[in-house]
């Protein structure tokens, strides 16, 4: 590796960008398991899933086979607002450790969404201006993908409707205001809007939200609702498909400077980041022309890789959707409402399930603390102030980087910094204040959601 | 103009980034007026502003004669982190405006402290750290500069103490946990903490605080404290020299594409990133090289230039800093708390002063409301939520791209966009629900703060 001829940040051109998405389920022998039906426990066909999701997207969902989708040129054309993002050296960070290892992050947080969410929002809302439809609905707890959706909706001028847990619109009023900056329109969940949202209130007058109500509520908004379709921001493998564009760009970036990696990290709420980013890493390997580790970083407060069960589960709370088979830690799992980051998904995307069954990944779990402390010393030395979900692929690369130190070996680490912590300041807040702790569920308590996961043949 | 060839973004290689600062008093044949000392009335010598100011600082605050100063390496080492920033041609707001304009704007807002304010913290914290200082003490109002201040004194290890506007403190604690997260210590003001804060409290009980106190504050606090200086984010010579980076970066990429500007245009609150990005273009026109439109726009509620008078001036309202010659509305003046921008000084650079007087730039004054129209306006096409000062200047360049529309003038505008808005939501909010007002003051008002302006000979 010829480290001197490296710039600080690698910035591809806009000719160097990617034309096509690549699908590493194409390349996977054992292909994530379909959706089944809630009721019938059979697959989901194409004609079930219409009602609630756009046509392409659907498509996109179901095809284990292709390798490469390519990306429209409107899309394309919305991802120069922003794109490429840059891929860093961290050598200011490498420099503080002390570590021989080579420090590389890509950086998805310099969009008004701030995060990485943004690459499949457009994608989204595209297929669904192209199906002609009127407008979208989704749910969003913290606000990065409904602000992302919100952005891409105001692009393609598509009503964008989005359910925000009520106790984050009343606590969070930021988020929300560049939602309707964007021109979305933003209802508390539980509202009076939808039929569920009805019922909840009825039954739990003082209910401040949960995501699982909020998904209810936009897909009943949506398949109520002439011209609208349901979006969804991680988990899925369409989205997991469009965030291919993370790893294509730090490929094509490395590639130019002839720098292998050894160890790819990001952090796994539902997956949508870290198999974004490792997707063709992950193609080389599953192809046997190149080996990496891959490690997912999970909050040890919702751990479901590292203490979850791989099993069919529903995806939301509500128990609507469609049943898919992950890690997970049962759909009514919910974690401690200190947790401040956005990884706060009971299950995990199929794909990344099955390659980590597979044995092709690791993952580790890490305290929120440690994060904090992670994403404080990133901050001061790399200046970009880290979102608390990014700061746990920090964490473990600066843990990655210290051993290096110790053993003396010059690795090569990269790792996805999804996003900035810009709208979370009220946990920074806690963290300096010495108000943040380190809720760890125990056995017994994950043992009770185990207990009621569905049974299927 | 070849228009096809260049990029949205253009990005600048590391290796095309300045390698000095330009300070355009060098080719001015009105030099701006001297400061002078408020006993005396006679011009401030260096030795007197020593126990102020870095002494490094105060060479670049007095000479008006050097055109080049080189940025010392560490310096530019730190600028990697952020730097060059992109130059973007504003294609979707053309296409949406249906402009034969065009239109490019250089966007500072792409690090943490959010703003370009970072150029001159950076090198302010170099100087203090080079002289042996332990550290520096500034005021902030809203926080911009004091983020930029506490990146930078962490990146160089040296202490920051932060007097931050009570109300501010209170009602904005998320630019505080930042200032915090990068190290600094933040003191809502007044404080006990300083003789002046003392008085203030004793005789104010309940006072909020105001930036002209902060200041107050904060140099007590810098002259009664061994090894402590003053720093100041806006309005001096030498932080305009720094913002130079801002320009002088502008005019390299332009150069590369052989675009030409014809109009240049700057939201103007004491005027670090107005001075900052037209100072290079400024001296081709002052060398007789070239010419250029230039138009400084600030709030029709703080209207420095278009409602202001020439005259020495206190530069805070606690009169202990020396006088100044600007356009200044009386340094009592406070423009509407409900006015949202940064741009609330009642004083201008001494160095755009006098160009503005010597008729070689523009400046006008718009609403409020007006402005956040162009803000949203331009976030929903171009993307970037745009901080409420930058979305001064995003105005005027729409309604000089609207002119263009009417005449069918293909002119090259180029504008700073110097921040983004993330902390700004609360007004944002106020725009959204119809709570924002257009407050401008009335004559009879300026002129009760023009007749308490200092009697100068």
């Amino acid at each position: 590796m010829k480290n001197k001829e490296i710039p600080y940040k690698i910035y591809l051109e806009e000719k160097d960008m990617p034309t096509a998405w690549y699908n590493v389920r194409a390349d996977m022998k054992n292909k994530p398991a379909p959706l089944l039906n809630p009721g019938t426990h059979q697959p989901m066909k194409a004609e079930e899933l219409a009602g609630v999701f756009c046509d392409e997207l659907i498509k996109q969902e179901l095809d284990n086979d292709t390798a490469y989708f390519e990306i429209p040129e409107e899309i394309r054309n919305f991802y120069r607002m922003y794109r490429p993002s840059p891929l860093i050296h961290a050598t200011f960070l490498e420099k503080k450790l002390g570590t021989p290892a080579k420090i590389f992050y890509k950086f998805e947080g310099n969009n008004t969404s701030g995060s990485h969410k943004l690459n499949s929002a457009i994608a989204q809302a595209y297929y669904a201006k192209k199906q002609g439809l009127r407008g979208v609905t989704t749910e969003t707890g913290a606000g990065q993908w409904g602000t992302a959706l919100s952005m891409a909706c105001s692009y393609f001028g598509l009503d964008c409707k989005v359910f925000m847990v009520k106790c984050s619109y009343e606590q969070k009023p930021f988020r929300r205001e560049v939602m309707r900056t964007y021109g979305a329109s933003v209802t508390p969940s539980p509202s009076m809007e939808t039929e569920v949202g009805k019922r909840i209130l009825a039954a739990h007058p003082g209910t401040t939200g949960s995501l699982g109500c909020a998904i209810s509520e936009a897909v009943e908004k949506a398949v109520t609702t002439e011209g609208y379709r349901y979006v969804l921001g991680s988990v899925l493998n369409q989205v997991l498909l469009h965030q291919s564009i993370i790893g294509l760009e730090t490929k094509i970036a490395l590639d130019k400077y002839g720098v292998k990696p050894d160890i790819i990290i990001g952090c796994a709420g539902g997956g949508s980041n870290l198999g974004g980013l490792i997707s063709p890493f992950m193609g080389e390997k599953l192809r046997g022309e190149a080996d990496y580790r891959f490690i997912a970083v999970e909050p040890a407060s919702c751990p479901s890789f590292t203490r979850g069960v791989y099993a069919y589960d529903f995806c939301d709370t509500g128990m609507v959707c469609p049943l898919a088979k992950m890690y997970t830690l049962g759909s009514d799992f919910i974690p401690s409402p200190n947790h401040a980051g956005g990884l706060r998904y009971h299950g995990m995307s199929s794909i990344l399930s099955q390659l980590y069954d597979d044995g092709l990944m690791e993952a580790v779990s890490v305290k929120q603390t440690d994060v904090f402390r992670a994403a404080e010393q990133f901050a001061r030395v790399e200046g970009i102030l880290p979102a608390p979900e990014s700061s746990h692929a920090i964490r473990v690369a600066i843990d990655e980087a210290l051993k290096c130190k110790e053993t003396g070996e010059e690795k090569t680490i990269v790792f996805g910094l999804t996003g900035t912590g810009y709208f979370d300041m009220v946990a920074y807040e806690k963290f300096h204040d010495g108000k943040m702790d380190d809720y760890i569920p125990t056995d017994e308590e994950l043992q009770v959601y185990r207990d009621k996961l569905p049974k299927i043949d």
